[in-house]
């Protein structure tokens, strides 16, 4: 019997920051949102951690043993099929026996949905699940579908990326009928490539609240709450969001450091910095949750620390209190009454 | 007889800043680079704009009266196709006549390249002519091709895309031999959707100083002279990263502006804000060339001020000057020694 507390398993092998940190983020979620966390790896790094930090094995915080580790360069399906005592793999396979409701993890992130994939399965109306990242704006933050798991897609894929990632945006972000934007290199419906041009077709038939194209320079600006492509540009996009912003910082840094003055003025301005750096954040918002799969996974970055992991833990706890994966399940019905298409079998690039 | 000093066709009419930024841009270039510049657009505006400016009409201030205008949402290829006597237009039928050495353009992106294409039509050994757009990083600028002409590309597309953007990086970067590498979504050769895998191959058996993928996050740091993706991509990213520069310096202003104490910082380290600005305003690098045509265009931005106009005619000058296309052609030659594909019919989709 499953408890009336929810039950959220992290990989505590993950991540960039080592266990310690991982554990911290567990402990702090325990604290805030009454969940109990299952920590998966090497019960003697895990011990050490919550003695580290004070914390006694509990109910709520318990450890299983999983001593094999995936490490960041090896090929997911490989792994996941080899190394069965893998932590990655036991948190997935908990939550297939329903032991636990969700998994957290900062691990090799083409591992982490491919035991997704292998051990929960997906929806039944879902062709290609994905990966949803979310993006500060100058509004609300928004979520864009897909951000790296399916490279290659169809016109199908993307309508069902936008019926996923509005079901994640209502019970999450709390949006009414969330806007659906298509990323594309135009505003009008004639504009892009192939296959966006075809699934601006897809999606003005449908009933979800679809905007049009976006461009994206739009993405910042908060607009929509839904950004549609497929997981190349996704992945593209993210990954040049974080260069550039860590570059910008970088420059800014480099130039401020030049003169006496100007450090004076920035030791002055380092609250606005303070306050700015949180909005642009990316632990803020936890991680980047896997959609269209049989149960509830959440993606964090390699470099997650303590904050990312509890705001990952509790995007996690209300995907599954919220039960997000009806919600998909309705809007995906909707929009594609004929079902899935069942040619594709499910072979994702990974991030 | 072309005069020995360069002639550089400026289309007057376009841009969002008005006819008078533009004409300045244009002086500046005539007053520092040693051209003379032919302006195209209505001629009563363009000599009230001179006025304006206290500069009076030249040798080396030619007006060509040209009074129709193609506005920013007309279909380009239309637009070209019917108003002979717009400033575009006449533009580029004074570069196919050898009348100018170059056309700078701020006007309808896609209608410039439209013009280009119909007026000087490819160069021998290209398949498909692009636009590359110009990346302030971390450290030297790079090229990145194609960032919006050609939207659904085939491997072969984005090797020659390689070759005319290390030629340029070559004549105007003064780069040796320059690091080219093709955007992807992870570093190792198997990452990357079914194009860029292909591509892959194709880079690593040429003469290119190829360095393999590179992420979007990498864009920045300045690592490599060249990236190459196909115009959907390229596109995306290029408004991705203007949308998000935008972003964060409107959210730092926000945080700066809600406390005095920010406020008295921000004055103290405004010269370290203004240097900072200065490395990435797109305006240091004049506009987005024009690649593989049988001529020298360059598109600038829409909001493109004097100083963009006078840097855009700075780098046409040299890409004239060092014979760019030709270098384009001894490179494109090795890389691909079959010559073009007949195949295509040009049809670039525009920006």
């Amino acid at each position: 019997m499953r408890k009336s507390v929810q039950q959220i398993a992290l990989d505590a092998m993950g991540g960039d920051l080592g266990t310690v940190e991982l554990v911290a983020g567990a402990v702090e979620a325990v604290r805030q949102y009454e969940v109990h966390m299952v920590l998966c790896g090497d019960e003697n790094r895990i011990h050490a951690a919550l003695q580290q930090l004070g914390v006694q094995e509990s109910d709520a915080l318990q450890i299983i043993h999983a001593p094999q580790v995936i490490s960041m360069d090896e090929t997911p399906f490989d792994a996941v099929r080899k190394k069965k005592d893998s932590s990655i793999v036991r948190a997935f396979h908990l939550l297939k026996e329903q032991k636990v409701d969700a998994v957290v993890s900062a691990g090799n992130s083409g591992a982490t949905m491919a035991a997704a994939v292998r051990y929960l399965g997906r929806l039944p109306t879902v062709s290609r699940p994905g990966i949803a990242g979310i993006y500060p704006t100058l509004k609300d933050p928004l979520v864009m579908m897909d951000v790296g798991a399916n490279v290659d897609c169809r016109p199908q894929h993307l309508l069902q990326f936008g019926a996923m990632a509005a079901a994640f945006s209502e019970v999450v972000m709390l949006k009414e009928r969330p806007r659906v934007g298509l990323l594309s290199i135009g505003e009008e419906g004639g504009k892009g490539n192939t296959l966006v041009k075809k699934t601006h077709d897809l999606f003005r038939q449908s009933s979800l609240n679809y905007v049009g194209n976006v461009e994206g320079r739009d993405i910042f600006k908060g607009d929509v709450d839904v950004i549609v492509c497929d997981g190349f540009v996704g992945n593209v996009c993210l990954k040049v969001s974080e260069g550039l912003a860590e570059a910008i910082l970088h420059m800014l840094r480099d130039e401020i450091s030049q003169s006496l003055k100007a450090k004076i003025g920035y030791a002055l301005a380092e609250g606005a910095f303070k306050n700015f750096k949180k909005r642009v954040d990316y632990a803020e918002y936890g991680g980047a949750p896997l959609l269209g799969l049989n149960g509830t996974g959440i993606i964090c970055h390699g470099r997650s620390n303590a904050k990312a992991i509890r705001n990952a833990v509790r995007v996690a706890k209300e995907l599954v209190a919220n039960k997000v994966n009806d919600r998909i399940e309705t809007l995906l019905s909707a929009v594609a009454p004929s079902g899935r298409d069942t040619e594709n079998t499910i072979a994702p690039e990974m991030i």
